[in-house]
């Protein structure tokens, strides 16, 4: 989760990004900091929902690249996110059934990266993560997704639960990966679908399993536990195309 | 392509490293150095079959940990690496056709630990990689494998091409990877087979791609040019995987 090429440091700087419509992924502000510019930052990064970190002075000196952050750094996202709604309509557009990549918390930029190519070239309508306990657009994941950013775009929610509920009032099917589930060969995937991918260590958290219609599993015939997470991703997304093509 | 942890470095502990029988990917040696204990080791690498690069002192100083290289350095493997036959081997053994991996200039070590990890899981009975031109099993790779490098063997060879020749000679066939090619559902991926994944930019190699007996595509729908390597290869080893079900 670097941004090195992203960080945005000073108490000026911080505010211009944010009011001039910036995408701030995270607002890091030194703890104890509560003069007048701190509070007005603070105050801008709450209207636009932006996670904030209250750190000691040592984290902030650690984060910022030199050293001259006057209480605030931002770390904004290379990319633009884009909203649920306008997936669906490039769903309809093309006179597809959404499909949809929803990630539980993928950490790795490197994943996330490889994931938003995978989901272009699935042929999939965007991907979904969540606000928090996940990386957001950083350079890394710009360039991992080797142009796919361009194209497949990436929406970032508060709460992946919340979601999920919402997009199946408007008829989508939601499949988690994992161990337990059915081998995803025995599985409809054919409709309108969002595939759910778990984080790297844990895998899918249980609230958002049991929002899942279907559990798929990779057939498993080796020594250790699982797929790297963008390879399960890319081997599920193209179960998902093999059963649409037919 | 980064060995922190087992470069070893200085003539005494580089010669030590050759003779107690280490696997050593690489040598590097300083230019001009010719005198009797560098020719000793330069004969102790060739008698190795090791790759050895002449470079100038100034690489060295770079590649070197502390600068106290005495005009070598080598890379030492992570892991042994196994035989081609020892391969075929255990796919006997388990009374299973073979199934084996050939990369084809893998230079990512996420990459090819991610590959590992999936040839294990896959069920694949190892994954052949070439002398030159990639990269070996280092600490990154052993980490990305998730612990499958202690499970599944990887061979090191010095010329895929003939490597691929032989293999055809015990039955297996080769199915490559390449957007050209008829799409790998309509492909009969069940027998003997070894599964060519190129490089991450070029792709498979011209040579080794005239020696396949069918060229499997992933079909894309997508904007952008192909998938991350390791994702397409488990992409394709869970097609083979399954026909094998069927």
């Amino acid at each position: 989760m670097r941004y090195e090429e992203l960080t945005i440091e000073g108490r000026n700087a911080v505010l211009e990004a944010f009011r001039s419509g910036k995408t701030i992924d995270r607002l890091f502000v030194q703890d104890g900091c509560k003069d007048g510019p701190v509070q007005t930052i603070v105050r801008e990064a709450k209207k636009q929902d932006t996670v904030i970190q209250f750190v000691p002075k040592e984290r902030l000196d650690q984060i910022s690249g030199d050293g001259h952050h006057q209480g605030v750094v931002a770390y904004a996202a290379a990319y633009r996110y884009a909203e649920v709604e306008d997936m669906l309509a490039a769903a309809r557009e093309k006179g597809e059934s959404p499909f949809l990549f929803l990630l539980d918390g993928i950490e790795d930029p490197h994943n996330l990266g490889a994931i938003i190519r995978t989901a272009n070239l699935a042929g999939a309508h965007g991907v979904i993560i969540p606000k928090r306990r996940a990386v957001g657009l950083t350079a890394t994941v710009a360039k991992t997704s080797a142009g796919a950013l361009n194209y497949t775009p990436v929406a970032k929610v508060t709460n992946l639960g919340a979601t999920i509920d919402e997009l199946k009032k408007q008829g989508l099917w939601f499949v988690c990966a994992d161990m337990g589930g059915e081998v995803m060969y025995r599985l409809n995937l054919k409709g309108p679908i969002g595939l759910v991918i778990g984080n790297e260590g844990s895998g899918v958290s249980r609230l958002v399993k049991e929002k899942c219609d279907m559990t798929a599993a990779i057939p498993m015939k080796g020594d250790i536990d699982s797929l790297n997470a963008s390879v399960a991703a890319g081997v599920l997304a193209y179960e998902i195309v093999r059963q649409r093509l037919q």
